[in-house]
């Protein structure tokens, strides 16, 4: 099988498994786990940031930020088709009693400008706009990147107006390599940053969430009320050591992978590549061939190779660690075949 | 003053002053009160539902509505201007844990297709679609009548994938009034109603939140732990009565007047209506006279005339009870004579 | 029929309505009415506090003050047998997230000693204490007075540890009438105070909540998130004016009547006062009779008397403004009948 | 050091290294992993239950359990000391907005009858009993056997009032192998049983929550929201395989140990053993010795033996797989230099 499903399918790399195998570890409950505690130091650092917390998936660091940020009541504004808004549960209302505010935004960027007039002015009616969320690159988006401006343009909003600004930033990386901004540079746009360890960076297991000190301390608890403090994490952590340090720059390779095969489907009848690929998450519209997202999935299932639906005629694929060259040669043959 | 700022600053007749002075009491947590359970009788039959609480305003009716029919994580779908999103504190994110799920609507109006479209299916990422909110009349689109085709569209999807549907029917006989449609023909293509007594009807305080029995009674409780469970509710359940009773039909007045003050507008350059104006709100785009809202509100303020504003060009003037034929035509005068 | 079900059932009196009838009115909401704004200036003069907001009820002033003093996973400390605890639904954790750490007293008075203990040291695994909540007089505990020497010392650890306090005082002018000490005494102890009007003070609606004015000004964005946001409130504020003016003092009637009623039951084989009579309140063990209290209860009923049942073998009496000096002796004599 | 602070601090074995180098692995939130979905198998079977889910830690089983088992505003009963009331931030008052019912129970097993008095019945005043929460064996009474006869008697009354039972089973399987009774005896008596892979049998990461299938499925969801939706987990899981598989028997050797420390602390003058030593954990009264907990810790810690407090005069024990029997006799012979 081909799985282009997610780059969350990644396998661990042999060194990984070496890593989970050699881990030095302890209690980190007790804050005693070393490979765990180097993992933070080491995340912080490449963001920029004071302080770093290991947490299980990038729901979790998402949702602790919002928990640690906000309190009931307030509103957050983050885009339409934010993975936070679509695809988590509706956590954030239900653990932290927040209210979304979407706001429509182009390839996940928001107008600065529509920001501004979501913000909540002081009225006994209203709720107080308690944070701003990005997310970067944007998944329902097709990995679209954040634009540095753009997210220059709000962060200065929201200073204005005193309100924090969180990044989802599950697949960063991405956004960098493709971009060639350092991660700091965008990091340092907002308050807090979440970055996964375990999509295109290829480990098992885990997200970071990176802030102030002071912020960190109380996330903390917030993870433990949420079950995520855990006890001999070095075991997960260390492969995430190796996915910081090793596997940020052949990101390039599934970014290049997703643009062959978005060149190759250009010239399908039939096919439409929706908006432009610039990392590694490409959206197909396969509305012209006659058939449904679903239907068109069921076939390359028969194949070998798997994609998921992202709407009813959109197939999104998502190159990553596990799918080779040749890989991509197969599906590109694979699609004009049964086209 | 002529206070156009909204229907709720209606001071309640003299009737209703000796109805309050005469009312029949009991305690309304024994349930025991004579007044507010005749009033709650009334509602309910009004409505054609089975039972009704009287609770202590629109947005305590919409809450409680909420927190019976969801869940937390539940999914609320509803229109991007609505009431319960907009203006009611985030209540319902921070009480009942739920996420709204909005929809932009024409004149208040959700395309039906688009509310089948944001219902969820079942994925371990995804919320359950708990609810569906409608407003009629739709106080941001202006006093928009949703038209009871398109809830009875809505209604059919509801049913179809057995989510149930609540109506924030604040200003519902404004809409009833002013369609000649009868209010229980609105009412029956929702699970749930609630109408406030409050606002063009002229009562003092309070609103009717009506449905079957077996959800009236677990409302109860919730308005128990709102703090909405009263004593010798009687006092205002008593102007609730003669609001239903005698200040229904009266609406029509309000509507002529909304009309006759934008007919007037229209004539004068530099004002432009927002909208059409079908009951008893008007919207008003000052644009054109190179003002802001905020500034043409604080002029009709120098000429006693009060206005809020409903958006950094537009004006609301809503017209009640306490506003008569006389004042509608000053009102007029002024604002040619301030242009 | 004789109602000592509770203090809450009292019909309001001639010079209520007539208030009721003759209120100057305006629209709460933009905090306009004149009546409920001296209602609020009223109340916290007589209390000691900078600012007091008008509630619909004490549950409602309870749940408010702790949202507004609390954050969610908050540990609030109260009495095992407060009324925050037993009898408001569970409010406080459904909606405002807090834990209830329940500490057994004496007669509603906690050891201060045991008070400290329970104030949670930082701790990942630990809740942070965010509230103490005192009851006086006590419900449960048969209207016992909470003596000021408990509350002072009480005050005197919450505020080393910086921990805010709140006061249940539904019954509190019943403590001062009884005792003798200043109500603002009392209130001076905690930072909010929360009263009934609708109890022993006879009036129809309502309950005060006051505190620092920054305080008061967060609680009214609660109050309009639970519904308790009204509009021309002063048809019940009038009466509550004549409440805190012209009942207070013959409060002391109540307490007569229920010592009488103690009194004459103590003679009585088989009938038991549990604990002893400080204010309204006459808690009745009627093991020694043979019968449960639904039983007696029930017995009373068809004598025209109405009590409730506070336990398996306890009735709770409450005296109150409906009932006569020829009432209580009607009950004793049908007490003693029955027996 | 000698670390006895808990059994959350024991290493993973050199056969869960391996297992987890060798793991066979897949995304678990497309719940693709062979391991953990063998290990969910094993568990339940164990359990005799329908099903389990893997989760991160003991918090996260027994707070999705709440989450799952009830709704806002419900009550759940549990002892005064359990893990889950005072040890677990708070978080089912915060996540899922229950209020928890305390009960003092002896050694942990709270009284049946209590249980059944704490029950509420239907009255508009009261929350809904939701769940009963056990905890066996129990922490804070020092590791104590819940009887087998008293989960039975409360799970019976429970299904009377047809409520549900959830035990908070982190140690289950030290009762088990302490007292005999199979697992799923005790099993049997719960709808839902959390235990811990990370204490006693070592696993360095995880937890069970099993129950009904039905229950697990919405589960399943909750963990999602609590960002408890893993992928590669299979690197975790496979150590807890091993821990179910080849870790319990040897449980009786903390036990051993357990008892070995109280029987010579028995023979100090100035140390009391607290209650009985059933299974792995020694609480320790050290006020005969006119120290404090915190004190005599610090002076073990200079000799490398670790401990907590468990209270101003409690220190506690708990041996584990990293104690080995000569570390118990350098701790008798060290506390016996002490003294």
């Amino acid at each position: 099988m081909i799985d282009l499903r997610s780059d969350t399918v990644t396998k661990p790399t042999e060194a990984m498994r070496k890593a989970a195998y050699n881990a030095e570890v302890g209690d980190d409950v007790y804050v005693e786990d070393p490979t765990v505690n180097r993992l933070e130091e080491l995340a912080a650092e490449k963001l920029g940031k004071e302080a770093a917390l290991f947490v299980t998936s990038g729901t979790q660091g998402n949702q602790i930020a919002v928990l640690t940020h906000c309190k009931p009541s307030d509103e957050v504004i983050m885009e339409s088709n934010a993975h936070v808004f679509l695809y988590e549960g509706a956590a954030m209302s239900a653990l932290a009693g927040i209210q979304p505010r979407t706001i429509a935004g182009v390839r996940g960027a928001m107008n600065p400008e529509d920001v501004k007039a979501a913000i909540r002015p002081e009225d006994v009616h209203f709720p107080e706009t308690g944070l701003i969320c990005l997310e970067n690159t944007h998944n329902k988006a097709g990995g679209a990147i954040l634009p540095l401006e753009n997210m220059e343009a709000i962060a200065k909003i929201a200073r204005e107006h005193n309100i924090p600004v969180h990044l989802d930033g599950a697949r960063l990386f991405n956004a960098s390599v493709a971009s060639g901004i350092p991660i700091h540079k965008f990091a340092e746009q907002t308050d807090t940053v979440q970055f996964c360890l375990s999509k295109g960076l290829g480990a098992p297991v885990g997200s970071i969430l990176a802030g102030p000190k002071e912020f960190i301390d109380r996330a903390r608890k917030w993870r433990k009320r949420l079950g995520g403090g855990l006890r001999q994490v070095g075991i997960v952590a260390a492969p995430g050591i190796i996915a910081l340090n090793d596997m940020v720059d052949r990101l390039a390779e599934d970014h290049d992978h997703a643009k062959k095969l978005a060149d190759s489907f250009a010239n399908i009848d039939g096919i439409e590549i929706e908006g432009q690929v610039e990392t590694n998450i490409l959206l197909v519209n396969v509305k012209g061939l006659g058939v449904t997202s679903e239907e068109f999935i069921e076939k390359l299932k028969g194949e070998g190779i798997l994609t998921v639906a992202f709407g009813p005629y959109t197939v999104r694929f998502v190159t990553n660690y596990d799918v080779t060259e040749d890989d991509i040669d197969t599906v590109i043959n694979n699609v004009r075949k049964l086209v």
